[in-house]
């Protein structure tokens, strides 16, 4: 099966999630599902959306018109990372390529460090949700120093145009965040003359 | 205005009559008026999804999710045409820069020639609907032997994937058409991070 048909069915379902108005708890498990079935193959990322760069890559994949919803793919180099950072919306993590860790990050309320709270490894096929419910605050990282890692991130809403946080581990303190992302063209989901004509 | 949150604004103001079930009447009068609204400025389009090939090329811009409707750039270079062909759906023809011209071309029920029916020149800002109800074979061309015209095309599906037919002038015969794009990215209007930290 052609990659492209696999994303773009991928983005169809949860374009019916949205329409029928899902609830936060129905995206991480409905959604969960679809994302799993997504990275359950490695066989479907455009190179393009694949390459890592200086730092981590948040190349768009598909944003909801309406921005009820968003997909990216993460590429971490080796031994890159993200800052420390929130979400302000529900996110589905989906391994799909090499292996990340993710830390939760949990504020001192008199100001002094931050403490690592859970500690999740995500191998391939692995998905795992992000929201206030579990938590919202966090470092990833690739567990690899000598290669790439690649995970599918989806999130409620369109992440890069989000304002958010980051925060500074010595004290907690909070600086406005809009991450943006690094594609200015994404894929073409919609060709399907070679299927058609096949 | 940066020219992406202009095509953005026209794809999620036409999301939203999609979402209303609109009917093809009414796609061809609202629709009409926002295609109006994004040709009335040659400002927006990337250069990328302008630039003319050997043959005239289609550029997909934006298909809904549930190919409800689609936005495509059509480049002709210096004197070039389409062949005859139909649409099967309703579809909206804006011209941004340059001129083309549309003859509607008419079967011969004996198998003669076809001969030409109406006649329309497009000027940058006009906007025409092709239909059943108008006309829907026609040949298209570029109206200028020395540069390229460019025209906004919407329609009720994802026409480069919708299986229509091309036919022959001197005998009306029908052959099966599946057009595809010429593009394999899309642009990325969903960056907002540049607006918003502005
Ligand atoms: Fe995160
Ligand atoms: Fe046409
Ligand atoms: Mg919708």
């Amino acid at each position: 099966m052609s990659g492209l048909i696999r994303l773009r069915g991928f983005i169809q379902a949860m374009t019916r999630l949205a329409d029928a108005d899902t609830s936060e708890r129905a995206w991480l498990t409905e959604g969960a599902d679809l994302l799993r079935g997504l990275v359950a193959q490695d066989d479907w990322l455009p190179d393009s959306m694949a390459e890592d760069g200086p730092t981590y890559r948040q190349y768009l994949l598909h944003c909801d018109p309406a921005e009820r919803f968003c997909v990216v793919s993460f590429v971490w180099g080796p031994g890159q990372r993200t800052p420390i950072h929130n979400h302000t919306v529900w996110g589905l993590v989906g391994m799909l390529r090499g292996e990340e860790v993710s830390t939760e990050m949990v504020p001192d309320p008199a100001g002094g460090p931050m403490r690592p709270g859970r500690v999740d490894r995500l191998r391939p096929g692995e998905v795992v949700p992000v929201s206030a419910d579990t938590y919202d605050i966090h470092i990833v990282e690739n567990a690899f120093s000598d290669r790439a890692s690649i995970s599918i991130h989806c999130y409620g809403g369109n992440i890069g145009a989000i304002p958010r946080s980051v925060f500074d581990p010595a004290t907690g303190a909070a600086r406005p965040f809009i991450s943006g992302y690094h594609n200015s063209a994404v894929p073409n989901l919609w060709d399907r003359s070679r299927e058609l004509a096949a």
